[in-house]
């Protein structure tokens, strides 16, 4: 069986690694998809998707399933969303989400959805994460190592404290 | 004399209906444009382009004047808009709106506009019905009873409902 | 039970319409495609959309059936463009073409899918009215007497002569 | 050597031109590109990019440097928008800006950025201005006398005036 | 009185001079739009739209009318073309061109235009250009000299000439 | 160091293959880029995304390297497309490509390119296999194992038979 579990991963945290931890316990292989792909250089989305590719690859290799990681660029047509996903995915048999509109769309389009009380308490955690490294605060010991090290190599905390003051090219000379 | 007249109608409710009835004693044949064409799942757009078509559709076949139901995607270009809207509906001879950048933009294209007190009235009735229908209070009395059936036939309430909490795909496992 | 019917359209001819005559037999309400919604003013799609929907229209609006008339945009994404024309139109149930890839799209979204040796008759009939048009051959008793008097109307004849000699803007002051 | 300034320019006003000035004095060329470009008839964006490239080439034309107006159309795409900006506009060696994103994608190309205190100040200078237009207080003292002109010939203060209200199309009919 | 001119410009060549200077005998400003701005890297297209806004504006610098230069992106919906133009250029009074689509599209939106038996002439010299330049051939003395300059500060020849064999990424890794 | 490689991969063959084991020797890591992500079920490019996604990833997840597979959409603006690449992967240090256009666009934005005799060769294979398949001739033993098994999974031979006659949406309905 086939899993289906989506996220911005900004960045791929404790969080997201448990629940995948927890989705591999149920099927045999996971398809990461990584949302808002062609976002990036924002205080909400910092990362680019190839930068998250690497991240949660590499936060993700050693478990036992196979996984694959796909960048889900958005398309904001609620409606063809469904397929959008899965016209970038292998097929899969089953998703994983709390988020009502996500879980509502896989539901009309008849693929079945699972959640999880746990899915909620992580809600937060990117914001905070971002919020961290704004203020110099402790963030790696949120992260998976590898993800860490990511985050140094493409000088991560840098560039989310540059933007973190305007994230809007629209602002540009008014 | 063909006249036009545009709206999200999210859904289609008695006020809309109100208006076509008073427009169709000024024209012969009527152009009813569907807004925001893409947008659907949402608190604000719950219902697709094609139920929205149905709904309209329902709403006034028995009236006495030719009606056309033409959904029309955003452009997100307020420039060619009015070109955009021409492109997609029979040729038109004046167009009904309230709307003042609706207004403008169709006077700068030289496009005769006609408003009424009758339509300010009814600009926050489709968020009054959205809401009525999230907390299960009366609505359908609101709605002409083809657009109630169409609500029902497509299970539109129960949509409301599940996606009123979060509306955004991009909340997505954060 | 809703059936669906795609063309072009340019123009709606008395193929079209014969064709519509057949599906009516089988259905209670039917929603016409016009497809390749955003392309005029070539050879190949001289009219509008709104032109179409008006040809459309008036040539069947005397059927004994409910019927819906909607533009599609070309979404150049086959594996979202199921979903794209359902989400623009009303439920149905069945799909009627003959193009393979139509069938072949529908089939693997789980939609039923009719054909008819008299679909493929047709196929050319477009492309041979647009050429009696650009040579000032009789074409008007090819299509509905509704639809020559829009082509009329719009002067119809002309745009197609005028542009058959280059109908694209890239060839522009070379 | 050539430089880039990019801003809305709604409307160019006497801070722009001071800072054009300042440019000048460091290179030969200077590119002026215009922000947002597909983006008008909005409180925020009231003018097109064709009535803005006549405003700005029109207040630098009698500079001793040789200057380019180039219109920007809005990608929003971060991580691919100093390829966009470069591929619309004459090659570079520096680019003049304070806002932390932009400096920020810049540096990540490898273009050499530079700011000044200057820039900052005239930051809300755009928005006050059209709040000037809005309630008929004085405005045209605080643009280059053929701003002004521009401005009367479109009939801008009239736009801006009548769209103030609203200027969202999709509150349209609701 | 303003004119507009449009061509792709690839590159800007005599032929499009001796226009030019013929347009400007007409009008007192000359607006020259530079279509498919989004292209390059291509045989047909082998400039960037910065490049070649370089090079019209250095070609027509001398010349006693006001000149903008402007690129406009291809929109593929020649429905809304002459809008588009619109929004991206100063207002003008009259378009020339030869090319029957683009004086359909102006006509039908109420735009004089202005043709000449000359425009035929120069039709295929931009391809006739780019061959001389794959096949070292002489190409710079049928080009204004500050556009000669131009292509070698870019080393546009060799561009040319490398994209010659396969100019789509499509045809990657078959 | 990193390499990648881009590909349409329709389907993934021995050639592929052939030239992966050739790079990883020289890399330590390789990035797969899916070309054309976006298109499917048309006779060129039969499979979506992620049904390619599921047979490259099967194809090289024995190998020694740490591998990453990559859907790219086309973007169609060749002069953004390095840095759309770049946005989609992670950071490579060198782009393996025998095609002339990736090569000139790799080399303008400063990336190091290597290419090789081989390349040539496999260019026409994905075409061969494709006719094979339609034809029903012998084409497992072309590519990897796993990839067989993927086509076979989703019903891939009968879906390229099915769209051999026509894969144009656009010819619908004439």
């Amino acid at each position: 069986m086939r899993g289906f579990y989506i996220g911005r991963y900004q960045p791929f945290h404790d969080g997201h690694r448990h629940m995948v931890e927890e989705i591999v316990d149920e099927v045999d292989e996971l398809v990461l998809g990584i949302g808002s792909a062609g976002d990036s250089h924002t205080t909400r989305n910092p990362f680019t998707a190839g930068e998250r590719v690497m991240m949660v690859t590499k936060a993700v290799e050693e478990l036992d399933a196979t996984t694959y990681v796909v960048p889900i660029e958005d398309l904001d047509r609620n409606s063809v969303w469904v397929s959008h996903v899965r016209s970038m995915t292998p097929r899969f048999d089953v998703a994983y989400s709390n988020n009502p509109l996500v879980v509502r769309l896989f539901e009309e389009a008849g693929v079945e959805v699972r959640g999880s009380p746990m899915f909620r308490r992580e809600v937060l955690e990117g914001a905070e994460l971002r919020e961290r490294i704004i203020h110099g605060r402790d963030w790696a010991d949120l992260v998976p190592e590898t993800v860490a090290d990511v985050i140094r190599e493409i000088d991560g905390a840098e560039r989310i404290r540059r933007i973190a003051e305007t994230d809007a090219i629209e602002e540009t000379g008014e």
